[in-house]
Order: C-alpha cells, then sequence, then structure tokens
C-alpha cells in the first residue's frame, strides 16, 4: 500500500502510520533491545529508508552482506564496529557501511542510539560470522571489548 | 571517490568532507537561498542522500519530475506543496512526493526548513510549469497564495 504523502512525527521517533518492528525475527541472529521502523518503501524508490533505535546497552546483530548501508545518526549516541574500526557516534553523524564489511552497532549504556538507515530495495540476505571468523574479529583486543560490553 | 567510513557532524548541519553547494545551478529555475549537501552518493547505492536546507523565508523550485522523493524533516520548519495539496512541516515529519506531482517546499518566515531527501541514482530532469500550467495551480486560491509568499 502506497503511503500518504504527509506522515507526521506524532511522538519522539514515532510517525503516524508506521508501525514499531521487532529488529529481527531470526532467532539465530543475535541482538538486544532493537526496533525497525520502515519509513519509506515505495515501488518508485530504488532504495528504503528504516530507523532503527537500541536501547541503552543494547546493540545490532554482528553481520556483513553484499548490499552497502548508508547511515545518519538520528537520537543518542553510541559507537559502532564497521570493517575492524570503531568509531564514536553522535547526532547527524555519517556512517558507511561498505560491502562485506562486518558492523554492529551500540547504543551507549546511558543513552538510546537512534539511527536512519538507506538501503537499496533488492538486497541479499545478511551472512552470520562462522566461529573461525568470530575469532579473528576478536583477536584484535579492541574489537573483543566492543563485542563484549 | 569513496566516502570515509564515518563523517562527523561538524556544526549544526554541517559535516566533515561534505561541501555545502548551491542548490542549483539552472538560472531558469527559480528558487530563493537554498543549499544542498550530498551526504551519500556511493556506486554501491542504489539512491542518493542529500540534505537540503531553505533559508528563513525562502524556498526550492516549484517543479515536477517522474521520479518520486521520499523526505525527512531533519532541521526547523515550514510547509510543502505537494500533488494539489499543503501541508505544514515539523521536526522530523516525513513527506512522499509521488512521481509528476508539482512540489515546493518553503521556510518559515522565522525558521530554516532543513530536510533529508531520498531519491534514486538514475533519474529524469526537473520540468518547471509551463505559464498554462501555472496558471491552472495558481486558479487554487491557498495554491496562490502558497507560491506568493
Amino acid at each position: 500500500m502506497t503511503a500518504p504523502i504527509h506522515r507526521k512525527h506524532a511522538a519522539p521517533m514515532r510517525w503516524d502510520g508506521v508501525d514499531v518492528l521487532a529488529y529481527k525475527r531470526d532467532p539465530a541472529s543475535p541482538f538486544r533491545d532493537v526496533t525497525r521502523q520502515v519509513l519509506f518503501d515505495d515501488p518508485a524508490l530504488a532504495s528504503q529508508l528504516r530507523y532503527f533505535e537500541v536501547a541503552p546497552g543494547g546493540h545490532t546483530t554482528l553481520e556483513r552482506h553484499e548490499h552497502a548501508h548508508a547511515v545518519i545518526v538520528a537520537h543518542g549516541r553510541g559507537r559502532c564496529l564497521v570493517d575492524g574500526r570503531i568509531f564514536e557516534l553522535a547526532l547527524h553523524d555519517l556512517v558507511r557501511v561498505p560491502a562485506l564489511a562486518w558492523h554492529q552497532f551500540r547504543a551507549a549504556p546511558d543513552a538510546p542510539l537512534g539511527f536512519l538507515c538507506m538501503v537499496n530495495a533488492e538486497r541479499d540476505r545478511p551472512q552470520l560470522p562462522t566461529a573461525d571468523e568470530l575469532a579473528g574479529l576478536t583477536s584484535v583486543p579492541a574489537i573483543a571489548a566492543f563485542l563484549r560490553e
């Protein structure tokens, strides 16, 4: 169904006519305290725009895929791991997740992390790390500490 | 050139490594006091994400095109005309501009209007209204008043 032309921001990071969804349905994907709202999903657009919000102390799934992400922080603060590097994230910061880069977003312990994510409408399924890939990632102490928090 | 993975929000609605551009180069497109910043333009993504900011009292070009826009207000407030309807816009409101809908965004007299706009990377050129089309639009008093302000 096509969305109305105008949808009001109805409450902090909630919109008229936009459902608040669980982030993932797949129980094999480890994540904690994340919601997903699809803001634009229109056959006239080659991409979707989604809003994810990670509750304080929560995190998205550590994953990778062929498709890229374009992210802008819209609420709160936190950190992300992208392609072996860890970045502090504040309001309106931009993050590019390249193809096949392992990535995870984490909210601060005392603040949520909300971000808009633009993604191609046609895309591949995310991959989870194998035990060997996870061992490779966590061989870097800073990444091991990031994933453990 | 591919953007860095992380680009910080460096000042209100300004980003490290993102140029602030004039909105249009075509002198035939009437607009007033608008800047454009391309936040994501990546060959791996089917869409671009841009940030436009209209200064208080300013407006974008009245135009239409085959491609659609997905807009989220990120700063300030104003109004828009889309497909014959006028909407008040506040922070985080969502606007969908369908194919071939005449549209214009206007900042409030006393506040800027900044918005993120997702658009297909491959798209047609905007059309300006002919004298007849403009007469048709302004035959509606509310639209005439909107365009005159």
